[in-house]
């Protein structure tokens, strides 16, 4: 029997229970997790801070597995059916309608009211729908991807890499330009990686603690700076300091902190571009200056909200053909029943990237 | 010897002089002033609440006259010679130098550090440099245009025309968009006009007073608001209701008040545009909320800053081919010696374009 | 029973046949037809020109009726669902699957290998799947549209209005452009409605026959030229002429010749932009010089097939709300037993417009 | 006295010449120049098949050198001043006018009328204007930028850098793309390095000789072919193998061959987009299929002429910054009473880069 571990509700401890095998509809399938992962979301699931989650909930969103039952059929994007025993990992979010008005008319799939995300939106009472667990159902129309990479490989990105892949996307880095991260989290991380890999010749890191920092360094960041002990006028100085007095071309803010966004504006450039990617929770308010900080700076300010397919399997084929910096990131992994100390460690910032192997 | 309408210093009323006729340059001309405008940002001038201002000042930025003395050789961009009787108008930007950082890499012309503009830092210590005046002086490098619309046509728009056509392309209106103006001052005006032109099927205009409401209606706007008498829950209630509870695609900003920036974000649909063109003075800051306001709504907010010659020369193309619109909008003229008269009826909104005739 | 005009096979005449009312399948529906269209694709069609088609065949594939029946549910795009005896027009595209790489990683729906088109890739074997008929079966999944609209006033823009809108979208054209339209068939007709709407201040069409340049006139096309009546140097010169000497800065290319395709290229400005939407069939090759028409001229040149569900709606959108100058267009209408005739109408461009009414 | 290398007429043999030291204008400098290059265009220059060219000439447009003596005042892009014995290259292309309508309206400005390219189309009789030379003369508002990278490590990118560089951009280029080069000499290979840099997960290589290709895989190209053993089925074979058959979602042809441009649009996937940076010279006309090759493929096909000071600026950061892969690359120098046999090497391809060396 298929065993989960388990959120009852909001601010109770994670358990771990059994429960029983789905019956499978046509085109669905039986995915045995390998690894799913711990990311900041899921400290928020645990805290009750997201709206529309349905409790009991199995936190793990983005996993990687092999299909152990298909019923039906299954195919790739490129047409090709899955077999039982393929690895996969799959899209998160399940049932862009393809068949509303943001869907078809204004082609914003991410804000898709039919859409449901797997481990968050989806709780236990639709099924076996969260990666920590030894099972997961693959509802039918659900986007699985075939695995080339290294499940570690993979995850060390997690739910961050198409996540950053969008903000990156949506910063429209040019060859050359100077990026400033805020945030060093997953997210942050990611975000360096891609930037560098966009073409940016500079990529500066604003986060937390140091040892991020020194993998932020070690992942090609030309420069970082340790947000708790400097105060945001010291911030902006240094920023400016390391791009010739004008501040960075893009900045991607992924830190959570609502005041982030208003500094965010304040430390890119006079018609550069910020992008908000960070604020994935309700923080409560901030204030800004829209005459200084926006229209006179000529800013483009871009939030960010989710990802779609395209990021997704994006992120399989950057894992799968360029994923040496992932490969060096720090991985420690947990068992289905150590998953409240692993909600813990990330909640503290104590590991970078936790892991679920059930 | 020509006469000016000076603003001595901040708070000082506007006073009317003589001044010497200027020696002219090489590749400079002396301008006869037909027309210039009273715009808001004059109001600021004469508040002293822009920065960077040499006062004692002549207002009138953008302005329409005739030649009258060349000496050497001007240009338009077609490449041909301009002669003695010409009616033309001039971009009131200057010295975008076409060889700093922001001008030849960033391609950002309206952020160049070496701009001057006519009438609002060029001061009266720069020579001829007002249209509140019976001449003007044509500095060596300022870009005339040739006008072939009727003079007050294309000062029914003046300087809030090309604006607003800047703010109309940062918006990237669809065909078949909704379209929402914050503002029925001249800007709001023309970007109601010009997003119209530009395929929206709705506008809808949030202002005051009445009057101009009953202006946009007539210029083409399906549906207007009082901003005086609805609060921000009404204005977002009528604007859901008018917009299949959506929001509109993109808002123009256009108002002045630093709320109404946050208020573009909440009235715009998710993964809309908002464009920000009505910050041009320093009214303080404002709050709102980075997750809900701007990161899950998935926006794009763009601030708008100046224009350049682009703008500015398909504004003459734009009244000379297509001016019935503003030939219809109402203008009230006043005299050199009537310009405290027409500050203060701008300022009080007791007209919506107020020109000066020399 | 329902009746239907079929095209038995290429290059037999079109015969009207009873056929037997269809079953519904669940989520379908029976459309009674008011009126659908007789475009250039259906005398290739007859004619046998169009790859991958099965014949019999029941072309139309723009059509508007009213919902007669309806087994399960069928929704708009707003989630409103549709009651029987509503008018509609329906996406004539079905099954872009929202599976492959092409609708997912390279959002390219109109490249989608699944595609299906009501009256051209539909043939009777697959249903009652073309508008040349008393009834249109309604499968699962196809996008039905509420109009708004007079039926004659979507249908006189027909198939012609979302592929031309899509055109214009492609062109990217500005405000102020002068846009130059080669063919003044449908779609050409409706790019210069469309450019026209979309800010150009200047829209020019060589066509043919005068009947349809004097259309485009009264359109609001600034001027026009007969292509039967001037040579391929004679057309640039013109050109030349009404542009300044530059060349147009958009050129929409909407004559199924493939020659327009390089004289679009020469007629067009340096760093403009062509769109080809006018190559629908294989008409075999022309030359030109990679140098000179393209490298040398900065230029893009943008194919353009298909359109999507957006280009669909906003067409109905369009219709509704601003389908002044399309109720202004010439319609011939004929019943299902003269179809025949109206294909040779079509054929010899003895109307802009057909419609069938069955 | 500075010593020249003179193409004296179309097909006649370099010489060598002394010339006069030129009197410096207000505001110029004289470089003596460390490396100039010698590329495609200069073979062209030499076989009198470029337009508009003054002879004699000396060839040479990028070259770098230090500023023997300085009149007046130089400023970099961010307003610092050169010193005499500064080390800096300049843009090659001068007078670019910004006060034309393709440089202000249509914001083009490698189509400004305006623009001199040194070595290219300013010949003996405008000065010292080609690098080819122990001295340049640099004229009053030509653009010099500090060369903080080792002058091979900049040179051996050469005019090819900003041009690929150009070419990437117009390429619009996705983080995880497939792109294909067509072209191994000096712009292909650097279209190779800086598709990578811009995120392409995979670049393939159609070129020739072998070593070239070899050297492209050295540089991280996927896979190359041979295009002098395979023709253009094998080729689009080996194109459709290497992208899952669906061909490439970019094509960048560097070529020279009229032929190349089409085969260019077979190999790009549906909905892909090729760029067109080869065809600097007029090799005659093509045949193509408007329907099959562009419209039906729903292609993007954009010229791409010159460069603008934007790509070469940041052609130096990139050698300055990320320059390894160019310090890979095999130069080899000569003197400039060897300009003939520099010429007849690049001619035959015997040599990648060859640079001058006064």
């Amino acid at each position: 029997m298929p065993i989960v571990a388990i959120i009852p509700e909001p601010n109770a401890p994670v358990e771990v229970r059994e429960v029983a095998e789905p019956e499978l509809e046509p085109n669905s399938a039986l995915l045995e997790v390998e690894v799913s992962e711990v990311c900041g979301t899921d400290v928020y699931l645990q805290q009750g801070r997201l709206a529309g989650v349905p409790y009991p909930l199995v936190p793990g969103h983005v996993s990687v597995g092999r299909l152990q039952k298909i019923r039906g059929e299954l195919f790739d994007v490129d047409g090709e059916r899955f077999s039982e025993g393929d690895r996969v990992t799959f899209l998160d979010v399940h049932r862009t309608c393809n068949a509303c008005w943001y869907c078809l008319v204004a082609k914003a799939g991410t804000r898709c009211p039919q859409r449901k995300v797997y481990g968050i939106t989806y709780g236990l009472d639709d099924g076996l729908c969260g990666g920590w667990a030894t099972h997961v159902y693959i509802k039918p129309g659900t986007r699985c991807i075939r695995l080339d990479a290294a499940p570690e490989t993979f995850m060390a990105g997690g739910c961050a890499l198409p996540t950053s892949l969008h903000a990156v996307e949506r910063g429209d880095i040019k060859i050359g330009d100077t990026v400033l991260v805020l945030g060093s989290g997953p997210v942050g991380m990611n975000a360096v990686l891609l930037a560098l890999m966009r073409g940016a010749l500079r990529v500066l890191c604003i986060g937390a603690p140091q040892a991020r920092l020194d993998a932020a360094l070690h992942a090609g960041a030309s420069a970082t700076l340790n947000f708790e002990t400097h105060d945001e006028a010291q911030r902006l100085n240094w920023v400016l300091e390391n791009t010739g007095g004008r501040g960075a071309d893009v900045v991607i803010e992924a830190t959570g902190a609502p005041e982030a966004v208003v500094q965010a504006m304040r430390f890119t450039r006079d018609a550069g571009t910020v992008v908000v990617v960070g604020q994935y929770t309700d923080h409560g308010e901030t204030s800004f200056n829209p005459h200084l900080d926006l229209n006179k700076k000529h800013l483009d300010v871009r939030g960010c909200w989710g990802s779609d397919f395209s990021h997704f399997y994006r992120a399989t084929q950057i894992a799968a053909q360029r994923g040496e910096a992932w490969t060096q990131m720090k991985l420690i992994s947990y068992g289905l029943n150590e998953a409240n100390e692993a909600l813990a460690d990330v909640k503290e910032g104590r590991v970078l990237k936790a892991l679920i192997r059930p």
